[in-house]
């Protein structure tokens, strides 16, 4: 009998979605969860797990006819042993064999994999990178993450740590970075930096989309906050263009929705600071999946491990 | 009939060597020429076709038997149109179609390539990154330049210009470099901008093997100044490192010849700023092939392009 559906899961600090998709990776049905409403580990795996058999239950699916389950996390994760390293923002959750334990609660094929890398998959595979070969997905949110496609395919490096580009040093001296270096990317542009700025401009009730919603209002110091979160970014991808001769750079993550004064300032910093082949080549462009990247993403995966 | 001989040349600004390689890439013969001493681009590829011309004539071996030519050359190539884009430091080359004119002179296949892409496939494929899947070998001399294995095979980029380590950013702001960008870790460690450091330290007539050569007497004041360069170097690599969870980096050119200080101080950089996967994954080695890289190099790109 063909499988005819897929379920993708995309668990977040803030918000754990679950989806059902169709073999085209069309969301068939969707629901979130406030992540924070499961107590701890174990409540947070029975929960996916019984969403993920509530969708089985609720659309009269036949368990044989569903072809995997797909599960993006944010950390690191052994994708081929199926296991969660840890989880920066989700406490208690240490060297989880999550593959072997939601496989024997549910009876399905489950793939996991680090979220960042299913979001650079999805806008890869049906995307805004679809038809490049070469190319960095960022997301610039809490954290700064990313994932590589290289030569057509997702490159995961030796440990599947690959993608790291929020930790990419953008001075010899800086800020300490929670990753235990000093300078990185992420300790500038990180959601918790930029509104520590925006706080010294706006006082202390300003969120990040107000400063947005400024911008776009033609204010001058917020779309002078958005410039220099942009040239930092810029920087630091003309290193990467240079070193990785990319063709396309997408960017997601709350942070992109600043919108063009973001965009223009990174293409200008690009075009000022990375070598002339490089920087010609490559394409800048904001992410087309948006929230529902991960999940998609999550879909994906099953589908390109049950090839093999 | 077997080919069993292959023609390896590699073109610097100094020297330009000529070797016969039988079929294994063991050297048989090999020629020395003062790159210089060829007044213009004309009479260096006359010179190049004698050179090619010699090994055949002098050892007595049929054209038929030789699989081909190949060549590294210090600057951006398309590798497979054959076209030489420019070569920064030997004046008068500019789009020529090399493969081309010296297929016609010699009525040899010919190849061509960069030559930090030939010294990171030899590396690979004979030297230190062997066995490993995932490389960085780079050459610290007058340029600062890369090549990166990726997978398993040399990775190219949309324009064959990937692997340009040199140009990452060190700092946000910092000295102009001759790419057109700056604070790029060439204008920090390259050949010239060391020199700048060791005049300053040492008076106009030291050379950097001097300066090699105190450290390893134990001149506390040379020891500081290779210091000062690993941690650049190592900060630059930290970012490297955790974009591309590599397996390997290999460090060849004229500066790795200031040993252990040097590497120590890189290590030492690495583990104090990169994740901690990512570090604790990577192996720092120095180039193994020395100066015969460049030619095996040129050896391996004639048996990969010829087996397609």
């Amino acid at each position: 009998m063909a499988k005819s559906s897929i379920i993708g899961i995309d668990l977040g600090a803030t918000n754990l979605k679950c989806a059902l998709l169709d073999n085209d990776l069309k969301i068939k049905a969707k629901n979130y969860f406030n992540t924070k409403s499961f107590d701890n580990k174990l409540k947070l795996i029975q929960g996916i797990t019984d969403s993920i058999n509530n969708f089985i239950l609720l659309h009269g699916i036949s368990r044989n006819s569903v072809s995997g389950v797909g599960i993006g996390l944010p950390g690191p994760v052994d994708t081929f042993k199926g296991v969660v390293h840890f989880l920066p923002n989700i406490p208690g959750w240490k060297e989880v064999r999550l593959k072997e334990i939601l496989e024997r609660k549910t009876g399905l094929p489950v793939f996991i994999d680090n979220d960042a890398k299913l979001m650079a998959l999805a806008e890869y595979r049906s995307g805004q990178a679809k038809k490049y070969k070469n190319a960095l997905c960022l997301t610039l949110g809490t954290g700064v993450g990313g994932g590589l496609i290289i030569n057509g395919s997702l490159y995961r490096g030796g440990d599947n740590a690959a993608g790291e580009i929020g930790h990419l040093p953008l001075n010899e001296k800086g800020p300490l970075c929670p990753c235990g270096g000093s300078a990185c990317l992420e300790a500038y542009i990180g959601n918790a930096s930029i509104l520590k700025e925006a706080r010294k401009l706006f006082g202390p009730r300003i969120t990040l989309e107000k400063v947005s919603a400024l911008a776009k209002a033609n204010n001058s110091k917020a779309i002078d906050l958005w410039i220099k979160v942009g040239e930092r970014l810029g920087i630091a991808l003309s290193g990467v263009i240079n070193l990785l001769n990319l063709d396309v750079i997408v960017i997601g993550g709350g942070v992109s929705d600043a919108g063009k004064v973001l965009f223009e300032s990174v293409r200008k910093t690009i075009n000022l600071r990375a070598m002339s082949v490089q920087a010609k080549r490559v394409k800048i462009f904001k992410a087309r999946l948006g929230n529902d990247a991960g999940i998609i993403g999550a879909g994906f995966l099953v589908k390109e491990r049950q090839i093999r």
